[in-house]
């Protein structure tokens, strides 16, 4: 293995592929989704393989720091981290995350992608897989969830999708019946905020009646104020597995917790380091999910494991839409992360086009095997890639707007938080 | 590079090396002091090195853990840390440390050499310098302090040592002054807790005159209540740049902090990952003194200093007594942790032997420069080993035990904490 292997510059393309009709608090998912494909090239002839957002300012984020680190070793993340920092000095204010109303830290979402392409380097040079370079793996496959989704048939003026309407209990089990048929899932999450809440308790019911043994998970991204958070916890007691932001913010979730029966898990209102301290002071949350994207890659998502392990808080794993080199680094990282002990998150199931060539990521009974081949596992399909970046440029899109999808659909739409 | 590098034993060697009579509040070093040298051998031939504590339960609980984890690949250190907890469960109640009224967790102090010893293979596999396993090196050397002791001339009946007594301010000066001319420190910490506090004030006091630009930091290892802690640190307002343990436990610790000018530091009540919540929640230390020999080695200690760095607390580094093999991993570890800004503690000067071959660690300017050879970059002189094995066998200590020690010279001697 050479002594030195140096960044010689990044490769970033933007690429857009079909998303169904899903819907949350804050509108729906857009015809089509956007990631960036990172493609790290180094003066050893390896490339490096990232995935993060595509919306155009992270976009421009990228290339600047994709500058920054040229010339820099694929090992020194330390100096990798400095060189983005300095770059974006003066950006790290709140940045909106993909859609939902989360503040998060630039510069670990800017790194991300970067590192993880560094990680597959090292494993490509090393030999290893990137789980061996995060402490090896201690479980040989990673258990994930069924995401469920109220969802319309089809995209406006659209032929209806595989999976149809979704929009009552019935058509949630239905949807759920589907997935874990094909997947075999163990766990199951409902996206909430959609509808009253008490329809959605009406739905994790008829989930809890139709799958009595699947841990249940209701997410409804800060739609409800504390005291109808409370209720919903109340009504919910020995059904839900934890209950996923029922509210905004710090404090208000610290309320909420003090009196629900079951554990707040959060996404939004610790989405970035500096937020651990006042969460683990107020004790707003006792899980936190984690996310690659914007916990500044897989390093320092295990930094983040081991606080939540030093700290009392338990530890899941969210997803965004992603593709295969997204999966491939959530696997590598839930599977060499002691203390990740719930099943992940993916949205694995709504897409149905890919970077990455097939057969390296596979279900089996709900869960993804950990690659053990050389670093992530997973290579690019450059023709697939060559599509997906036609289809961002005819699309249109450029950056992730759920609510102005829905507004374009009925003016009337308001994103609220609380909405209930 | 081979794609599993097992672990196929470890020689475990206890050596004793000579020690001067340095005094602390708990008694004085024996004539020896003890470390044990581990060889992790694997199936690729290359052999991994560490260094710990060599007291006698220790040196039981490192072998049960040689041989809880033969077998296991080099670059699994989630099994490895899982295999050693497994086979010293039930032992991880309260362990003396080194001397210390402290306790800490026995799996991290167990862990630590083989952890050290796994990365030193992995170096050598990989053609990298341990400190790019740990993110890349943030500075080309790391910083040490002039560790400075109240000591006798001479242990009982010997001749004197080459540096002499130092029992009031001006022998301490003195003492200053020979070690930062011969070693270039620009920080200096004093041991306290020997003398009455007005004694060790004046000598920090004779201290700040005679290095005006040294930052000074003053140990007396928990030997005063909170209220003489708190005189203490009126009066060396704006002297010290931090003081490290005046008084026992988070609380007394904490009480002090509410009124010290200067940080207060520790590495007795803050020793273990359990005790970080606590002290982040009672406000208990500004400062942590990391130590990779008892927080479970390198990677572990790279979480420390994540975790410092997001609760608001500075890092600096601990030492005992230590020969190379430990001086190379400190430095590795400092060399790649950012937020480690304090000049780090070593009690290289006293020591006049060593197990590793000189030449790969110098002191320039009072930093060593980092490593660049693969793995630790240090090598073991079997000679060297054999003899320092020799010298424990011969020397009959098999326990530090500096209370005992002194006892032995003046029956009248008791260890008090708080003893002012």
């Amino acid at each position: 293995m050479p002594s030195s292997i140096r960044i010689t510059g990044a490769r970033i393309t933007p690429v857009a592929f079909r998303d169904p009709p899903l819907l949350n608090t804050v509108g729906i998912h857009q015809p089509y989704a956007l990631r960036a494909i990172v493609q790290l090239d180094t003066d050893a002839g390896l490339v490096g393989l990232g995935e993060t957002y595509a919306d155009s300012r992270h976009l421009a984020r990228l290339q600047a720091a994709a500058e920054a680190i040229t010339g820099l070793d694929v090992f020194a993340l330390n100096a990798i981290r400095a060189a983005i920092t300095q770059r974006l000095r003066g950006e790290d204010a709140a940045v909106g995350t993909a859609g939902m109303i989360t503040s998060a830290s630039a510069v670990d979402q800017v790194l991300s992608p970067f590192e993880v392409a560094c990680l597959d380097v090292q494993g490509h040079a090393c030999g290893r897989p990137v789980s061996d370079l995060l402490g090896g793996k201690v479980r040989d496959a990673v258990p994930f969830s069924a995401y469920l989704f109220y969802k319309w048939a089809a995209h406006s003026g659209a032929e209806p999708d595989q999976y149809g309407e979704a929009l009552d209990p019935d058509g949630i089990v239905a949807q759920a019946r589907r997935i874990i048929d094909e997947y075999g899932f163990t766990a199951i999450k409902l996206k909430g905020g959609v509808f009253a809440p008490e329809d959605e308790m009406a739905a994790i019911e008829a989930l809890r009646f139709a799958f009595p043994q699947h841990p249940l998970r209701l997410d409804p991204n800060a739609a409800w104020t504390p005291q109808t958070s409370m209720k919903v916890a109340s009504r919910l007691a020995g059904v839900l597995e934890y209950l996923e932001d029922p509210t905004p913010g710090l404090d208000g979730m610290a309320e909420v917790a003090m009196q629900a029966p079951m554990p707040l898990a959060t996404n939004m209102c610790v989405v970035a380091f500096s937020q651990l301290a006042p969460a683990v002071a107020k004790q707003s949350v006792r899980v936190v999910l984690s996310d690659h994207h914007y916990w500044g890659g897989l390093q320092r998502s295990r930094l983040l494991a081991g606080i939540c392990e030093n700290f009392g808080l338990a530890l899941s794993m969210h997803s965004n839409s992603h593709l295969g080199i997204s999966l491939a680094a959530m696997v590598h990282l839930a599977g060499a992360t002691p203390n990740l002990t719930y099943a992940c998150d993916t949205h694995w199931p709504w897409k149905t086009e890919d970077v990455v060539r097939p057969g390296a990521l596979a279900f089996v009974d709900g869960s993804v095997p950990v690659p053990e081949t050389p670093g992530l596992g997973v290579q690019l399909d450059e023709d697939a890639l060559a599509a997906l970046h036609e289809q961002y440029v005819r699309c249109g899109i450029r950056d992730r707007d759920d609510t102005g999808y829905m507004r374009s659909i009925d003016p009337s739409f308001e994103a609220l938080s609380p909405r209930w």
